[in-house]
């Protein structure tokens, strides 16, 4: 089991994660209906967060989950929120958080929440006790390490067939044992968000912004600062998927692990620094935020599969203010697509 | 709400925590009464984990208490086993203890562990949900700051009046609070083990520990290290109780909050550390025991209370370097006192 896909600590996650909170905006609607909807017997309600990291972007989700499931069941319903994620992943700014101001606990009462730090690629919670999954940006992290790609950092962007087959592959596996597990977890009507990198057209709308995340880490190799076999190593255990890929456990009669698929589209974020850099033409901050942004996601990992004796924090710093002058340089619109997919037990 | 009262991070308590572990290791006969005897009723089984630190303590007593359900309730039944503490505990060594060789969930099935990051003087859990709750070595910690000692650093060696008048007032509201809570969390016949630094013929165990403690304070004063005002705010937020403090609120007519005590007694835990020292002889190695240990549980908060111009670090490494050497010189055996309690729901 891979367990490298650890968000940047220290609560820098948290402050450097606007573009998944965008991709959360366009999915709140979604969601909002998704709770609207769901079946709800007994309480005390569970919902639960597939893939946490440190909770800010969890808020506003388990907010109007809170806010639709208790304007259905009566507004002093008890209600569990369920934060899972890694064993390494930082607990105690996801704690903090929901001691703080922006939290969903703040004014509400009766909420119950906890935390579990396990893999959700195992069952991680009693049988049939969920109502609601929430589960953001966390399913293109795969369960076990793809081939390393040769040129690229993202597998995805890579030319090589082979690394191409064995990302979809793993991918495949991984969508699979997810569904399988959270269907012995959810309730009967109970309901699942999924949303994850998508792929449309062909198109990830990684291709910038991820190309030039390359062409850095190759900057600090012609700088002497890693080497060829470090490059090599650093792919991404990451993916996006195709709609085709969501849809694939369902080919045969529309069901798999006692799951049915409601919705499932592509969904483009918006660049959550551009219109600042419109106004402001301040191109060195816009590109600060994007190298930021990517580090808090891929940081660790990239610190992780550097060579024994290299200083990771020292090549980690240095590789991202390449990236930030890289950006600044000649600023683009990051758009990512994002796969969503709502899934019912049946 | 005091939020001072973290253990050092890192897994530091989890490696110098060997005085709690012994105290545990004379509470396990009790537990396991306990857990053979209290109502079990409807699955899965909840079993609470009231101030888990970062986890290593609470194996073993966790571990007992499924053994002995599985052999009641049968041995797949599912068990849900909760861990609480502070959020600004280190709960990433806890879920890292979790996924560990020495944990309650190895080589097993149908456990689901969880964490909450919240105080325990607030509802922490749904009504009635818990079967078992086990609290150890966390009640002596008050939820509000006693008055400095300007005598001592533990508040209940002060030979202030007024020290002693505040410190049991905040313990007698800490221990009825800590009940109704509880109260509300626990199932009709579930029961609760609360066990905590004691007081026995006056004497707390801590008198030679302790004392050596605030000498070292008062050694870093006199080389000018710490100032006097420093000296004065350093009293841990901490206090042990006598068996009268632990029945107060059962007074009248033996129940309270719908609680009543089913066992009560006062231990006296044996130093962990002394027959090595009796067999090596190796004083700095006892001394470096002892001061670890102190510095475990004590040493964050006692950073917490430095001025705000001090570095921290360098004063509690040398006020700790000053403890060993105090231990070193005239090694004795530190046997605390421990009162446990068992409780149960009506």
């Amino acid at each position: 089991m891979l367990k490298l896909s650890a968000m940047e600590g220290g609560g820098y996650y948290n402050q450097n994660s606007a573009m998944q909170a965008a991709g959360i905006e366009l999915l709140l609607p979604i969601w909002k209906r998704v709770a609207q909807t769901v079946a709800i017997d007994q309480a005390p309600l569970m919902i639960v967060d597939y893939g946490s990291s440190q909770g800010r972007n969890s808020m506003r989700p388990m907010r109007v989950a809170i806010g639709e499931l208790r304007a259905r069941a009566g507004s002093s319903v008890p209600v569990e929120v369920v934060h899972i994620d890694l064993p390494s992943n930082d607990f105690a700014a996801l704690f903090t958080a929901l001691d703080g101001p922006d939290s969903y606990m703040t004014g509400a009462v009766d909420i119950y929440t906890s935390a579990i730090g396990r893999s959700y690629f195992e069952r991680v919670i009693p049988p049939g006790r969920v109502h609601l999954g929430w589960n953001s940006w966390t399913m293109q992290w795969l369960s076990a390490n793809a081939p390393d790609a040769p040129d690229h950092v993202l597998a995805i962007l890579s030319t090589a067939p082979q690394v191409q087959k064995a990302l979809a592959a793993q991918q495949a596996l991984d969508w699979r044992r997810f569904l399988e597990v959270r269907s012995s977890e959810l309730r009967h009507g109970a309901k699942l968000l999924s949303a994850f990198p998508g792929i449309m057209g062909g198109e990830t709308g990684w291709e910038w912004l991820g190309g030039e995340l390359w062409a850095a880490i190759l900057d600090l190799c012609r700088d002497g600062m890693l080497s060829e076999a470090e490059a090599l190593r650093i792919t991404l255990p990451a993916g996006p998927r195709t709609l085709d890929a969501v849809y694939a456990p369902f080919a045969s009669g529309g069901q798999y692990a006692d799951l049915e698929i409601e919705h499932a589209e592509i969904l483009k974020v918006p660049d959550p620094y551009w219109s600042g850099y419109k106004q402001t033409g301040d191109r060195r901050a816009f590109a600060e935020c994007h190298a930021n942004m990517v580090r808090a996601w891929a940081g660790p990992t990239i610190a992780s599969m550097l060579a024994a004796n290299r200083n990771p924090s020292a090549a980690v710093d240095a590789l991202f203010v390449h990236l930030a002058e890289r950006v600044a340089a000649s600023p683009r619109q990051h758009e990512p697509f994002l796969a969503v997919t709502v899934l019912k037990k049946r």
